[in-house]
């Protein structure tokens, strides 16, 4: 079920069955020269809703923008401040706790996120457990390459030139979504260099193009489509025992 | 140009030949016992996709939670606090004002946004003209339903029991659009009753059903597809016009 | 009643006959070459005064300071940031709402306040209304000028050139109450140009002078008081209907 | 020359002769059974406004809402959070700097203010002098009572019971400025107790009518009148030393 | 007993017999050509741990960052803004009062701290109370030198020449407690200037080697050593009237 | 070079031939049975000073208070939130990079500072490289058990019941440090249960005695002086590359 696409009244009779949603959250942020711009937030997206289609799931919309300073340098390019991005998870949180949901699972496309959505839970709680009360909810932050067996096919499929920015799993998954948005380009060199994170300049320098570490030249629609069943299915197993976590009394 | 399906090299060449961009920004929340919860971000995404396949545009990814406090009392809806709102707005607005976007309109579905996207757009003035700097950019907001001509087509298709939320202008953009999530209910009354708005609960005692003078079963994918036809070529215009504002020296 | 001219038991006693009070409130700012900095605080303070004279309402002190950031560009014009603005007129509600008050007219001058007024009520009932509860209070944004007859009589007394800002109607107020205060100028050109309000140096090189739309030299002492009589009997009968308005259970 | 009954153009001639303005600074706070809720806003407006008729001085509209959440407890106090009042100070001088103001002193009639001021200088030139930039301007805080020979005057006028709350000194000055507004009131104890100030229900549970220390019983408009023409003498001595202070290059 | 020293279940043994505990704050700061960087937090660290070898006491971990903006013209220094300062006080101040302490004493080291502390006490106090809660602990504010006759025997040390900053006071203590870090130089002049405290660059200018108005050539290991055992002594009786201080019902 | 120790003249030399400070950072917050609450910033204290009495490096004062709000539910934690921990850690940042240092390395002794520092770390690029400057300075984490070597010699000293909190190496770490301060206790069982975290009173239920996965009978004083001389080692060869990293120009 996407909420989105849903009413009120709908969404009432499905917390008579579960309080568990699943939020697709990202980024909207440069992907080398072939990737799309939205990549980071459509994967999440993409599996999301593949996942929603043979299981009874309820689907919030994308958070669509997240932490991607260190992008900045890039054309297209929108990022959160960790302090906004942080308030603006807090907000979505309350609102969905308010409806009675108790288990919010954030399916994360953006490992740039990981720590402001860490942090974030923590402020939820830190306001919700004030005063030694019980906050009542479980967050939990899942990256889609996590999934169970996600990241083993793509080792499969990519033994090298993976990397960790504008990998060919992602740009495959979008490739298979978006079949005519697929664009071409000569990668110089073929594997991006490696290094580490800093502020936007100091990223576009030793990155010129985009990418770290990846051959994006490798990805296939028909790989994407392998990635996104797969992550479907385990996205769909993942929610059944966050669901089925005991909560100690 | 769908910023999101694009490439950061794409959107470099598209401000070689235009600084303008539409942001379309709406709110999830409920709409009566048949909108979806999704129609207020919908709806401008909608008309802002439609003008992009007649229009050299950018259309920036949907801004899909706005300020809906008051609907807090209805499942699915979600809501940012006016603080964290305009603080998203600047961050947003920032990140595209440093890769030279100078004329961003935002293309907005929610009248409950109208006071705090204001209220950002002077908090980013405020900023950037600190020190009686000159700000360097111009902020638009624009409702889909005050562009050229849109008005004046909705109260001829809808002459009575529009009202202002939940009304039939919007569920039929949603039908035109989404024509597999069209849902069906008797509307007791037929007319939903009008007032003022105040917080959550109240407004749920004062609204039962979620409307607020409107009449939704007028709604027709036909009609909906009329408006967004009309709108797409009134928000083209708008942008045009807002490209060529001068600015004083 | 004025609160400020009352001890802390006068204002326990009011409370136990009324829980309802009005606050002007208003902002510090240009007015063009002879209208007062202080003209959109004194307004509705002035009105509310008159008012109090012949009713037993309560009037708060003057909130003088509100959103101007757009006249920023003129010396003496003081001005909050939204996030501050709404920071305050929260901590003022709360403290009023934390002796009783459960009815809170905010009496505006400035129409560049609204939005952030409205944002701050927003803001507001969130917090109040966290966790599905009733917040118990309701909060009113009233301009003077929409006061009942009031703009009526602006329009009569005015036909032409009476404009956005530094209005012959507003200035007219402050001559009645400030007849020692009154200012001369020729108006080059006589009606002042319109157009979009953009940030403080946009501002400045639109509107030279500061005004906006409007002849304020057609203002007398006369017809300021005509107005005043006129917006302090409607006010009194606003505060009254605001008090009974009923609230659903 | 006050600021609120002056025109842009007149404070733009002001800068021209000097660049020095004094801020009224105060609380809307109870003052025990007799003592008005404005008075420690109305005495530095008093004073200011006395040295003005004397001085070619600049004096700013009053901040007349402060740091008084310890007077919570009775009814018609509105206080400002700390961290609230400091962006509000903020803002004056970032809005007066800005028009080329380099001399603020804030002349203040309340105590609990002192900390929350002084703090906001802190943040103020933390900001303004960022990345070792001088900040270009100097801020001072002067409580009316410390002016030179004010405190003298004060315990000769009243020996005994003075007090630090609702004292015999700042009744006294309201009364000279609004003699129709002197209430009466049986004091018991005639003298009030003292102690520390903790939270606002302490407060009221240690000082039941509202006074520490004080017996505001010994209260004349004419030792007022005194006061406050000492003060003003005072005051445009103390903005005239501000104004010449050297500033190290 | 020291806090960081001692495991959970110590504490909780503890909070069974004493609800009162002591928390070390300071700043870390210039202190003159020969004070070290530290001393604002070492000496009422230093203080604390001395008063716990005789007395049942608890001593919180040393705040060691406050507000010191105006010292940071010299390397070394690092300052919290007032509003950093004053969330993180809160946030020590909630985990405390959440184990149950209801009795907190700030042994401050750093003049520039009092008013942010203060600040911070109003902005704890009027979170806890609102909405006419009674906040259930008590905050308090001791610098060391106002520990009964500590200011007397410091006095008598140094009749001459103990100023404001860089005292030979602290010096002394500090040399007392870290002998192998006493360093020497030549002051000129002998005693340093006084006068007021602005921003960093201004201060640096009037204090060009850091001291204000003090000649630490006087301070000794010994004189240090007898500040420090008289001030532990008098901070055991504070903290003993501070926990039986009676809190109105 | 100990900073606290050290003067501003000691620190402006250090600056003339080094860029680079290690800041110790932690958290105050249980550690099981016999875990004293300051081991997470005792930790990477003793293990920088280590590293100081052989290499000629700068330790600035430790940074002791962290993001603990998970074991609030246990007495003597202190925690700040993670909103606050990024304004504390921007302010330390701000201040260091004031006076010239473009290298700091957060040597951290809490897992669960992480998400905070990363996420601070990104809020302080954002902010210093806006406008599409470059920050110029570089901010670098690093946990001391990830520092060379260090992992490897922990899990030969202890193959079973390391855990992830409470673990033997940081217990035997400061028993070496602290040999008086050595707690004995039974644990039941053994070896602690492992799983997810989640908010403060969750955290105490499934932990009963705050370890996770740990056995921290092992520690012995002498496995952890093993501990503190590689990890110092390690720490300047750290530091000694991160000083050399080339900056792209």
């Amino acid at each position: 079920m996407l909420l989105h696409l849903s009413t009120w009244a709908e969404v009432e009779q499905f917390l008579s069955r579960s309080r568990t949603i699943v939020v697709p959250i990202g980024s909207n942020e440069q992907h080398g020269p072939t990737g799309l711009l939205g990549t980071d937030w459509l994967c999440p997206e993409i599996i999301a809703r593949e996942a929603e289609k043979a299981a009874d799931i309820l689907v919030a919309p994308t958070f669509n923008i997240g932490m991607a300073q260190h992008h900045l340098g890039f054309p297209g390019t929108i990022s959160l401040r960790p302090s906004t991005f942080i308030a603006a998870i807090g907000d979505w949180t309350r609102s969905l706790v308010g409806h009675g949901f108790d288990r919010i699972l954030f399916l994360n496309g953006h490992g740039g996120n990981d720590a402001s959505i860490e942090a974030a839970f923590s402020e939820i709680y830190a306001e919700a457990s004030f005063g030694r009360r019980r906050a009542g909810f479980a967050l939990k932050l899942c990256n889609w390459w996590d999934l169970e067996g996600v990241g083993e096919l793509a080792r499969e499929q990519f033994p090298t030139g993976h990397g960790s920015h504008a990998t060919p799993s992602e740009i495959a998954i979008t490739q298979w979504a978006f079949p005519d948005a697929i664009k071409r380009a000569d990668y110089a060199p073929r594997i991006a260099p490696s290094g580490p994170i800093r502020e936007a300049l100091d990223f576009r320098a030793r990155y010129p193009d985009g990418r770290i570490g990846s051959d994006p030249g490798q990805a296939t629609p028909a790989k994407g489509g392998e990635l996104v069943r797969l992550a479907a299915q385990s996205l769909a197993r993942e929610l059944e025992a966050f669901s089925c976590e005991p909560v100690p009394a």
